[in-house]
């Protein structure tokens, strides 16, 4: 039987649609409009294209966008002057640097200098503990988009058995907590990880977070089992005609969809939530700043 | 085959002997006495034993051991202004509150106010986050005690299976990330898992830290298993006659020993090992303070 297909694409529209609704709810009730501040650091095509797309929906949910362009030779002095003001300004509730930046700054740095209540990105040291000890956190918007998908699709995640692939502070660590929280038995498996496959077979949730190209094929998959594919590589397909690529996850996706019970597709997965989910974290910096209530189901 | 039996009383006088080391060395080359500051609110017996039990380990490692002593009804004020004179002291390189403190003190308060790189209990938000990323940290003190003696006994622990039982912030979380930072495949079981006996049952390495008086049985373990038992619960023991009682761990003793290729006992296994890792968290803290090389086998 085949798996379902989660839709993320869908899914992050309708997050975006509670996102607008909450939005709209805090202009006419209290006056405020939540707002949310980027900074890019030189010219990047990708970055540009990532940044153009979070102003636009930040945008259309009826926040306030902030984008702040620096050349790519700027002092970290002015840089970390930039985020200063941003912290202290109060019309901004969310604070996002775009990396990569150029080598000349250090990534660690420049998330360290963001006021945690603003960081919805999740990085900030602080943010990492308050997460790893079951504490209100700004939770990172990638492992946050897995798990919404994931009560959306399961309901109670309660004790199922769910199996982490990748032990990244971006993605597997933070996942790992998120679903600690939500009281699954959580195993993280990673590259020392001996008998991967039987360590993945026994899962009820699979995220798979490694970012090589279909490790993960359905003979790895229990039947039924729910997989979410954080994956996103790029590889060269000829059969699409000389010098094209396209885009693949972590798992094989056609045999992994005949043994799961559902599947995220990529692209169209988990991709299309990342922002979604910076959006909804950005309104919940904006309730914690003003002492409201959190918007239900748009956090952790 | 009965399990042998991990000495944590034996282990533990040895590492406090390599912290000895330690600090003669500190002294005979910088000039330098680590210096550990115990705090102490009001008059619990166990608490006035503990701290008592942690001074005169201080002192024997040649170490300076300061201990303050406050009333129970000391205002929160006076409190937080000794742990910031505390801060500010060169000659404290860790500071910790004995626990539990009376109820008109907050523990997250006064845990916040400790300078995060004093904080050798490892409570510290920031030091969570940073074991939470795998960076330098603060371990605490009880599952870093865990982690050597498994090291001690196994070597290496690189694609290991391990399962932790329990998931609290002193020790199951702390326990799973120290685990993953020596590339074990970390399984955290709890309450809510599902077939605990046979999650318990896969694993290489065991440590059980939840609480419950001989809740693991031999049944769960896999054949030469190592099993470390964080648990200490008294429980009554009318066969030593009336009103008796005795100490035993979160694992069943002697079904466990049949079946388990190591074991720390309960009494006299993990804690030990608590104050001794405290005295080389406190060694680990002075280096970094100092801007020295982190002395090699005491840290995590």
């Amino acid at each position: 039987m085949p798996a379902e297909i989660i839709d993320g694409k869908a899914f992050a529209a309708d997050l975006r649609g509670k996102v607008a609704g909450h939005v709209a709810r805090l202009k006419a009730d209290h006056g405020i409009t939540p707002g949310l501040a980027v900074v890019l650091v030189g010219e990047d095509p990708a970055s540009q294209v990532y940044v153009r797309n979070k102003g636009r929906q930040t945008v259309e949910a009826g926040m306030a966008s902030f984008e702040h362009k620096l050349p790519a030779d700027v002092p970290a002095d002015e840089l970390y002057a930039l985020i200063e003001r941003l912290n202290a300004d109060p019309k901004v509730h969310g604070i996002l640097c775009q990396f990569p930046v150029p080598d000349h700054l250090s990534e660690s740095e420049i998330v360290a200098r963001i006021d945690p209540a603003k960081d919805v990105d999740g990085l900030h040291i602080l943010n990492i503990g308050r997460l790893a000890s079951g504490q209100d956190a700004m939770a990172p918007c990638t492992p946050l988009g897995c798990l919404m998908l994931l009560r959306d699709h399961l309901g109670p995640l309660s004790g199922m058995n769910a199996v982490v692939i990748g032990r990244s502070n971006l993605v597997g660590k933070p996942m790992a907590q998120l679903l600690l929280g939500d009281s699954c038995t959580v195993t993280i498996a990673h590259s020392r990880t001996r008998d991967i496959e039987e360590v993945v077979r026994r899962a009820d949730i699979v995220v798979a977070a490694v970012g090589r190209p279909e490790m993960v094929t359905g003979d790895w998959i229990k039947p039924g089992a729910t997989v979410i594919d954080v994956g996103i590589n790029r590889i060269d397909a000829p059969e699409r005609g000389a010098g094209k690529t396209r885009l693949v996850g972590d798992c094989q996706f056609e045999s992994c969809a005949q043994v799961a019970g559902a599947i995220t597709p990529v692209p169209g997965g988990v991709g299309p939530m990342t922002i979604a989910c910076l959006l909804a974290n950005t309104v919940t910096a904006c309730c914690r700043a003003h002492g409201l209530l959190e918007p239900e189901g748009i956090t952790a």
